[in-house]
């Protein structure tokens, strides 16, 4: 079998991070990687950590130019984060009959708030004889899939209460300002106001998500934005906040079924938590038959996971039915530690 | 669409938590239960928690006379730990073109001890267009499929120990037994030597089933098991050791890649750990990038979890395509909280 052949679009950290791990593994090629603006021409190799050594070099080209029938098994799609915004690349790969691997959080779970962008993306992958699916770290398993499989060890369940608290020092300057680092609190609340902070997208995936998963009616998803304010000064690599403005930014969201909070979301993410004594893990807390109380402390972190999360999708969407797919109907993800190819069903690969 | 019709096979401690569960869940009945001996004749309710009330009566069987073409969508077989034994059973469901779920430990990974077998159920079931699974608390979930999907999140992986450090006390005189609890050190030595203490069955199954997830090849499985002596009397509904006697058996695992130790199981299980100060917790430890540092504590229980995880895969394995399939190739589990029905695909229904 040839080896697994893999698109990248968007060469970000997150794209870029999935080029150095793939590098790493056996069975699988990078064939091309699809850009834009000054990027285009460039070497891949001048964006991500690998050394090109004597590897044969990959020129970063228009989506256009790159993505073509024929050309790979699955593109990694790392452009987005909205599934609205998104669906124009999406289609564009899908009706050039490749699978895709999505790292948009809204792409988790489409369905959620984009229901019939949902169902457009499967009729197209169907009619085109390709997969889709969204994953990432979050959501895509510590919060919504990782959920879902504890509930599968329950005989009944009352309520769920999925928390990450974690660490945002290892994230670049975007996020810091996404996050609202080093603000003031009047700049925080303002930033809410407006929108211009966006803090982290996938509540409404990941509550959608549990409750398809466990057939809960969820009528109302709900969330909301704080600011955690600092009493020391803090600094990251990228961020810094006085003592006395804002080193992160606390969601809470909350999933209602039959009138009642079923299923909340606590996810404080902020710069330098050990400074202050806050003790960063994944936690899934179910009450039900049994009660589960689980943690995973410190917490994975975000960059390694999506981009881990990512690659490891491949095989399976190569090898699903065609159609969207989500975390919950496909098998678990798993490292890929031997030869992808060992993974991949002959009749599912695109590249003979 | 009908209501999913089960069967029981084997109305155990297992079989009967099953009932009791799956009389508390939306659009599914019980339709038969297959017995032996004395119980053949009886109402199934006189076996299992669940008062009848003006439920329809369901007779204990034969299992000729029950397990019938199109008499359901599955059976549950609850009648054995091991491949061999529980191999005739299961060949006779699948010849009658029903699905199987399986709760033996053995068929959790049945190629890891059994492949000629595993290939055979494999052909009979594709022969007759019906698929099968094994599964339970553990193997199943715990040690095996829970440290598979946090490694799907790993970049790369270079050691694994999983570790269920667990409570005897909720389980019944079968198990004091299988488990030494209450004998002396010499007993427990003697009873290992002559295998008549059969200790946890799963580490081969849950080493096999991590290996070729992730694309490790396991050239070698060793086990070994030792008595945990007590310091002071302990006492639990159904066994009992005094100072200086067994409470219980350590038993460890250990999965060897290229020479190397890659796979350790550790499971400690004794009555009534809480008396001596040991916290009981469900452990998957990965040193990878990055690393897992995961606990659930107090730990799943054994019996409950087991109930649960077989009656929660029974749409999984209804909607699968035909063949012998294993937790790491089919959906995650998940508590059934709705309408049974609205997890089955139409068309993979028997009893339409």
């Amino acid at each position: 079998m040839k080896n697994v052949k893999v698109i990248i679009w968007g060469l970000g950290a997150m794209g870029g991070g999935m080029a150095d791990l793939l590098l790493k593994k056996k069975g699988v090629d990078i064939v091309g990687v699809a850009g834009r603006g000054a990027k285009i021409g460039k070497s891949m190799y001048d964006y991500i950590q690998t050394e090109r050594g004597d590897r044969p070099d990959v020129l970063i080209g228009a989506p256009e130019d790159v993505i073509k029938e024929g050309a790979a098994d699955v593109v990694l799609c790392c452009t987005d984060s909205f599934v609205k915004t998104a669906f124009d690349r999406l289609r564009f790969v899908l009706e050039r009959k490749i699978n895709v691997v999505s790292s948009a959080e809204e792409m988790a779970y489409p369905k959620a708030q984009s229901p019939q962008e949902a169902a457009e993306l499967d009729r197209i992958a169907k009619e085109n004889g390709v997969s889709i699916v969204g994953t990432g770290i979050n959501p895509g398993l510590i919060m919504d899939l990782l959920v879902v499989t504890m509930t599968g060890c329950c005989e009944e369940v009352e309520h769920i209460v999925s928390r990450r608290v974690n660490s945002l020092s290892p994230f670049g300057p975007a996020v810091m300002e996404e996050q609202g680092i080093g603000i003031t609190k009047e700049e925080f609340l303002d930033g809410v106001k407006t929108g211009k902070l966006s803090g982290h997208v996938g509540f409404h995936e990941s509550i959608h998500m549990i409750a398809d998963a466990i057939g809960w009616d969820v009528e109302k998803v709900t969330q909301s934005m704080d600011p955690i304010m600092t009493d020391v000064d803090r600094k990251s690599p990228y961020g810094f906040a006085k003592a006395g403005n804002v080193a992160g930014c606390a969601m809470k969201g909350q999933g209602y079924v039959d009138g009642e909070l079923k299923i909340e979301m606590d996810h404080p993410q902020q710069i330098e938590p050990e400074q202050v004594g806050v003790q960063t893990g994944d936690y899934v807390i179910i009450k039900g038959t049994p009660n589960i109380n689980m943690v995973n402390s410190p917490e994975v972190p975000g960059g390694i996971g999506t981009i881990a999360m990512c690659v490891n999708m491949i095989p399976h969407i190569i090898n699903a039915r065609p159609g969207l797919h989500t975390m919950i109907d496909l098998p678990v993800p798993r490292v890929i530690m031997g030869d992808m190819r060992d993974m991949i069903c002959e009749e599912a690969k695109i590249v003979k």
